[in-house]
């Protein structure tokens, strides 16, 4: 329910074409109606901007395809599955026929908004093993219509891979640093760009590296401000905190 | 040396007025000529748009004051020493007397910028107890000269409280939320408005809160996409983003 | 041993017929008679209300039908076992024919209590990730004989979703909340209603979720008073909380 | 705003005499009205049943006296502050005449409720170095008007104990166990009572007792159902907790 | 209650000389009495052979002292304080003019045991700074009446040191090793005696050895059989576990 | 290389019939010669009286057949293989006919030690879930000659189970603890009996249990003395440290 | 570039023959030229002197063949993958056919180096399950063209073991020691041997050893000065940090 | 007792002029002689090449001033004492005059070595905070007779700074790094040299550093080969491994 249709109601209140009790009932839960599973991700939309996204993990087939065609229904702009398996994604494609999958980053993209904007996130990884949540987030953008550039093996042991790229990485918007093992990239790049350094850390690597965590600690201790967090191997959670910084900009 | 720098040095060797030993001793650590110490900041601010922040802890009161100095003499924009004492900032003052202090903060400005800008950060804090972080943003931005709005006491166990701020709330660029506890304010922040959040986690609490650990956790696993997180009780850290997140926008 | 059967006891010795050191037997370990595999759970019936669970991982088929056989035979209210298999779930079946099993939370239901109260328990999840113990605290719960109303999907990212639950949550007499991720729910439902929240943190999430932990330390951090907490995952554990509660109110 | 506020604005709407505008401006913010920091307690009372307890570490004397006044003005019940020091105590004394002070729990009770029930609740606790969380949670008790039973030093490692109080332990209504160290208290007694035990894990002990994370997670683990737990040396929440069992039964 | 007193009850119930509802009394907690306060310490010396200790942090003086003339009063062997201060000492003294103090180890003897056995406990630590937790195993034994050897400053990056002391190590009956920093020194020992070897983990160190878990998990990790742990800088938990085994051994 | 070869050989050198060289050599390496892979267990057992364990995991089968021929060969007493798989144990028999294998604790015994001794060790446990690391245990104490007798399912939260067993508790020598979850069995265990308790943590349980290791922390933290803890599950090390106290008591 | 592609260049400047914009773009990422991938070790071997390894986890068969080849054309020495499948060894092998296979580290060697030096690595290890990160480190050395000596299963429970092993140690230039469990054997070779130690910790063990975090913690402790850490299970990094004390040494 | 006085002993055993028994008695031991303490690091020197250092915490200033009596004594290069206090350093200056106090490090030089070697160790920090382990680095290869170049505030923020180094730091033997924060130093240094780089982890920094943890992890996961790390704050141990490094190097 938006201002017009509150609008709308107090009309036929005055105008006497609606019951009291009917018109308490509807303004009881104002501005927060009681909208039930099916409307769920329209208002979502409409309040932060962006549909809500399907986390797969858990889901059967059979939901995901419910989930998928309610939200499509329901949304006008991008909508997408993260960590969708192949058998999740099949079961989608089935409801929603023009549903797409990229299989290296789990994510299904349901509808794909066009390229709206001028806006450049570059995505930055320190190494092969950062590929998933790096795809995961290039294809998160895409679907949202905004351009990426994508550049891999960009490890600080050898710094001059970074050095090169920064004339590259100074056309971009929003910066995503994507790395596992020690994590220092998103320092070293932050020191570097003058935009906003969203990091994620990967559970790439092993033994002290503990599923993720130091790179997760050694991010958000970066001696260079200009530097933000998000959750281990969460390429959606950055891009969709880098749309919401692109979105608001002009 | 910038662009223009290299072009002259580029001409001199054409034109033979420039030794070959001396340009190539010269071009050898381009585009990072040998600064010293006293040059230091002049090039963070070049490179990444803010001068570098002094970090005060450790740091003896006459440390402080000559860095200070260095930083005042070479740089056009804001600067500031984080988790200053009194009497680091004394010494600082004897210095450079235009220095003010917040000792909420524990911060020292040395030359505030201009409000430049019409942009709106919104710096929400979930408790008394974390006004100190709370504080450092809102004197952070003020000293770049970013206007910003405190709400403070917008704990999550009174929801009312946070949706009546939410009008507010839709009015700012950026929204910093500063909670420990649980930390689940960024989650709620961030489920209702459509701009980055940017979450600081506080060590206010005890027990099983971990000196901030809890709330770092919580944030990074929040359920809404637009939260990104910085280090535990940094209020400069999201200051410093949220200003980032500005400086790129018009 | 009740009071009975030990002022028989001395009534016998009273009279001479029993013997000195036989009732000096049966004294020695009095008033906790040496019971036998047999009698374990009436015991534990008789002395907290409920008889025994079988926690099922680590036991093969064969001991799970004795054990529930067991039950079966010297309890009169419900008997469940937690966590179980398919196959460990037969050959209870198998021993125990009226056996029912509850396949997404593989609890096994060996004799249901019928509805003995009007009292009724809200079990409230953040997403579908939270199901299975979320499934396992509403079929423990309908095995005591409790009424439940369970509410899915109320993640904090949406407070709306939550704040229209509200009618529905203040009929509850206790509400438990389910939650994994950042674990907010505890809190923000904790605000909303008067009632005892019993909070269940889950296994959902990933990357610095670390298992449960967060969610875990964030609903222990609550700001909101009125909350406890159970072990992660254990939805049965927050059933059988909510059941004492409820046992002891009229 | 409540159902008959509502109504008459209705009313008012169809009556015409209340401007369109107007009726919409109130309604955008329904049910929660903006209510500025002195109604905030009040609410809550409303909401959850006991007015907002004053956390004092961070607050100035001057603070906890001007949030005492505000508390005690719009609240009908007991007021507390916990983990005061003597300072803030004595300031809220200058303010509110009435106010009392627990010198062991740091508890400044400002206004203590009438005993208005005929329940119980027996606090358990382990060692005398737990006595600050379980006076607490016994003071806190007493200023909502409930009646307790204090029993201290009832570690397991002396079994007969804890036996010893079983009949005094069966005729609470609840019973909070306090314990530090291996924190083994509250299963030994969830096992011998059938009524809700709240267990508070304490920082007593030492070494790997790791500030009170070994008894909280030792009591997480629980082997006896009917056990919850609150955030280490948390008496107050504890209390709290079983103040709202309490308040629900009859 | 002894098996004599059980015996004497049967036989004034069979004689008529008590009341059956007074011998209902007294059976009905059998064998665990209501002993109050005073007696608590007389029956742990019957059930496990030594009387309570006090461990002194967070007792006022005025307590230490009364709890130590109630422990003096009602047991004949030894009665110790632990990490008690010189203030806690002073009041026990003026109460129990016989108690002596060990101000290394915070030790305070009530009533020091005769020497009654042949057995030797050696004392192994691996640097000074772990004197603190030696000093008080030692002082711990000694009060107990049992002979000790100390060793000092046995560290494994000096294997000969270790290898010098084999031939005293191989007279003790248990071997008590106390290190801190990475705790080796309890395998290369137990690799090289053929008694019982009780590790103390200590907190001396710094960095990565995170008070005293470093060490404590390295003693728990082992690689030679017959050592087991006591918590970290917990000399006088070394000590009674020495004591309990050589109590049993003739 | 014994005293009597040391003696041997200085006599020799004495009468000249060894080169002075060859002394030399002999005896740079003294008192400990070098005795390759085949008399490692040998010289274990003469130094800490019990042959050398295999620890299974890792190992090839063929390895392990060789291996445990080894030992067979060269030691008197019991040889043990602990955590071996089934097609380990086939490789070991094939070579060593008389090998037995305990396939609940995956324990091969390859030569029993007779009973030597009247000994007794009680290994209490607390759950059915903790049965692998007590099957270890007393598998373990049975191949070296000690008697046992296992109490299973003794869980804390029905005490009363606990008490029946003091009258068999006392009776051991030694009283090994197993338990997961919270741990506590060791203290209420310890509190009970004058004999030296070995707790056993395991990792049975779920959540909050972190894989046993907070049991481990609990059983460290244990309120009663007499208590000393091995590592997690790892039943041979107390059965191992069981032994080598009764093995130096008469 | 290396100095005489810049001296060249300069020249070119001062003759004219190359364009002055064509000459900015050459410089203005120097020294550091984009070489694109097939560049990348080459670079790192003339800077570091190794060629960058291949870690294997998370490559394809494909991918690894194709950077196999890449390197094996650009760099003068070894070439090593780490961590490698059998697969993946298999697709390598086809595009280079002189590739071997070591399986028990899974350490492809593409290029062997000749033995090029006198020098002498020792890898101990303490026991059986540690020998793939030890086997890891021998492979890797013998890679580079580094002589090694393995000493498997000297474990510190066996002190004399070591001993014995002292004259072979003494004759290193570097010592690696690999250990899990208790990670003693890296302090107890330090105190005996005048060379570095390199120190491997390993996840080899169970329980309380967290993966390899116990030994990782308790090497970080070493009493013994003179040892340095690598990352659990890092036979390679061991093997690397070996191969750079060494060449830098005459 | 070193190879010589072996050879002697064996000659007066061949002559006759030693007793067969006393013979044994020395030879027991050997070649580790009971040495008592005043003998300790007499052969430690001998065996490792550098004397013991004294670690002060815990130490009285008396025990300082004998222990550095003895060691001055017995050995005849540098002698050092870590982390001393003033009052410490002047209770060895009364007894060993000569000895000098580095009041930034707490680091006391009873014996500096003479420049005894060209070597150069590049002890390399990331910020102010840095600077106590930075200095004790320092300090103790100046005490040893290693040249040392320090250089300070080299943060990967301003990769600028580190590259205009890469010259300097290509004449050193040995990199020492001493960083906190995300610990990133390490990783880029290693990548731009090609000699050893031992990594000091330090505790500057705060939040989600968690005392140096955060760097230690960091560095311990570097994507660089050829880094070892030793424990935070450890400057003292970073340059005895250096020390040993450089020793043995030619």
């Amino acid at each position: 329910m938006d201002d017009k249709a509150l609008s709308d109601l107090l009309n036929r209140v005055a105008a006497g074409t609606i019951d009291h009790d009917q018109a308490m009932e509807l303004l009881r839960t104002l501005p927060y109606a009681d909208m039930g599973f099916a409307r769920i991700d329209h208002h979502r939309e409409l309040r932060t901007g962006f549909a809500e996204a399907i986390y797969s993990p858990g889901k059967s087939p059979d939901q995901m395809a419910k989930i998928a065609l309610e939200l499509f229904g329901h949304s006008s702009g991008a909508v997408v599955a993260t960590r969708a398996t192949k058998e999740q994604f099949e079961a989608i494609q089935q409801t929603v026929p023009g549903a797409s999958f990229n299989e290296v980053a789990g994510l299904v993209v349901i509808r794909q908004a066009a390229v709206a904007s001028s806006h450049l996130v570059s995505v930055v990884s320190a190494g092969t093993a950062d590929q998933v949540p790096a795809t995961e987030c290039v294809a998160t953008l895409e679907a949202l219509g905004i351009k990426t550039e994508a550049m891999a093996d960009l490890g600080v042991a050898g710094i001059h891979r970074i050095l090169d790229k920064v004339p590259s990485l100074r056309l971009a918007d929003v910066v995503v640093v994507v790395a596992g093992m020690e994590g220092a990239l998103a320092s070293v790049v932050a020191g570097l760009v003058s935009v906003p350094v969203v990091a994620v850390p990967t559970s790439a690597g092993y033994g002290a590296g503990v599923g993720g965590i130091t790179p997760l600690l050694a991010m958000l201790n970066s001696c260079a401000p200009g530097v933000a967090v998000v959750n281990i191997d969460n390429g959606y959670g950055a891009a969709m905190f880098a749309a919401t910084i692109l979105r608001n900009k002009t």
